[in-house]
């Protein structure tokens, strides 16, 4: 039976994976890492896009009836291209998150905070500005963010003061809602929101993302009736790392992760 | 005339060419970064070797006569796999920074600092083994080094505070000599300085690598006679976010910065 094709830079894209789990216990899922080229962030619109087509070439071999691009920096880069030229549906994470970032907002200030290519890109000021154009977008990019994460410092002195420097801008915008526009932030969660204060909301769009892909299933008729999904995890490097990392983003050990070549 | 060919994963061997550039005025000089496949130190043994290959055949291409391999990382996984297998000379940066250490230190105590990949990769403490089987060497991976330092983040508590963790095991064990592992790190020097004290010899391979070249190019006759050196710089990706590095790795602007594809 088909599957649910996510790919990533690398692990952050876990948040996402879960959540699909999660919402659609019955789907089988094929997971693809990027590690031999991680992270993406830092790197150009053109060669973003150029990896992203790769992935979604591989992710193709593995039948696949719908493609979810579980990175930000992917979302923002390469959606336009590769949206609508493939033969199945690909879903971005971008649009799921704004759509419910500005139904929670009250007072129609959105914070948006993510690496350098997604705020570079600005992505997220123009989708929300197409649903709703009275939104003020204020958005921070944190790249210290992602080897903090990595690295599992998620709390502790040196991370509250580089993210109090980061949210700064965000508290004197006076937003009530920010969107956790990078896969690696919602680990950092606690930290974010204790910096914000509990009045602040977070949006992180994996929910809303796997909620969207159950609904075009649904539509489309491409559920799967079967119980029991399998979920298979591919890497372009560094398996053992993606295996020691999965627990902090699964939270669930993953074996068998297998290392493949994605070049084209 | 042919040139000396230099490759890193992205801006940190420049720290390497800017020390050769210095040495060898007269030599024509072609760097490549990988920075569309940037950071190595986190990559698997294969997965550098195979991009450390890939960028030797470009190199190759542009007519250089003896190869410097100015990144840690790929001198400690690749230079065993490439050092004589192709029709010119490479040099690493490992080999070099061993020798002054251990000639700089005298209680025989020697600290390494470097990527996840090149502390793993233990060929520090087997070449200074090599050379004197008596050192005890004492290696740290310091992850976060490089983040801050393409962030600019060159001082300040928050450096502080990540440094003074990573470099307390080189202080419990007492070591008189570090060797700056990583070609980003000369740049935090006065931090890595104020935490160990000025007692500590800092070793910073540079000088020692573009002494070697000039002694190879010399006993094989391929030094350049004319005068004044060109430059060139190539990168697989983000040519404007090079150039803006440029300035704190070579202490000088980088114009025309090519960007090329150097997958074979």
């Amino acid at each position: 039976m088909s599957a649910i094709g996510v790919f990533d830079s690398g692990v952050g894209g876990l948040t996402v994976a879960r959540e699909i789990i999660r919402q659609l216990p019955n789907e089988n899922l094929v997971y693809f890492g990027d590690t031999a080229r991680v992270p993406y962030g830092i790197k150009s619109p053109q060669t973003v896009t150029r990896f992203s087509i790769e992935n979604i070439l591989f992710l193709l071999k593995q039948d696949v009836k719908l493609i979810c691009v579980a990175c930000n920096t992917a979302s923002s880069f390469a959606l336009p291209v590769i949206k609508n030229n493939f033969r199945v549906p690909i879903i971005g994470v971008i649009n799921p998150g704004v759509r419910e970032a500005v139904y929670a907002s009250q007072n129609k200030r959105i914070g948006v905070i993510g690496t350098k290519g997604t705020i570079k890109s600005r992505t997220y000021e123009t989708e929300i500005k197409q649903f709703d154009p009275k939104v003020k977008v204020t958005a921070v990019a944190c790249p210290l963010f992602v080897p903090f994460v990595e690295e599992g410092w998620l709390s502790g002195e040196v991370v509250l003061s580089v993210a109090r420097k980061y949210l700064n801008p965000l508290k004197e915008a006076g937003v009530d809602t920010v969107i956790l526009g990078c896969t690696h932030y919602p680990l950092l969660k606690p930290v974010i929101q204790g910096i914000l204060g509990s009045q602040v909301t977070l949006i992180d769009s994996a929910k809303q993302v796997a909620f969207e892909i159950k609904k075009i299933l649904a539509s489309e008729e491409l559920l799967n009736r079967g119980k029991g999904g399998k979920h298979k995890f591919y890497v372009s490097d560094n398996p053992e790392w993606f295996s020691s990392l999965a627990q902090r983003f699964m939270g669930r050990k993953i074996l068998n992760v297998k290392k493949v070549d994605n070049n084209v």
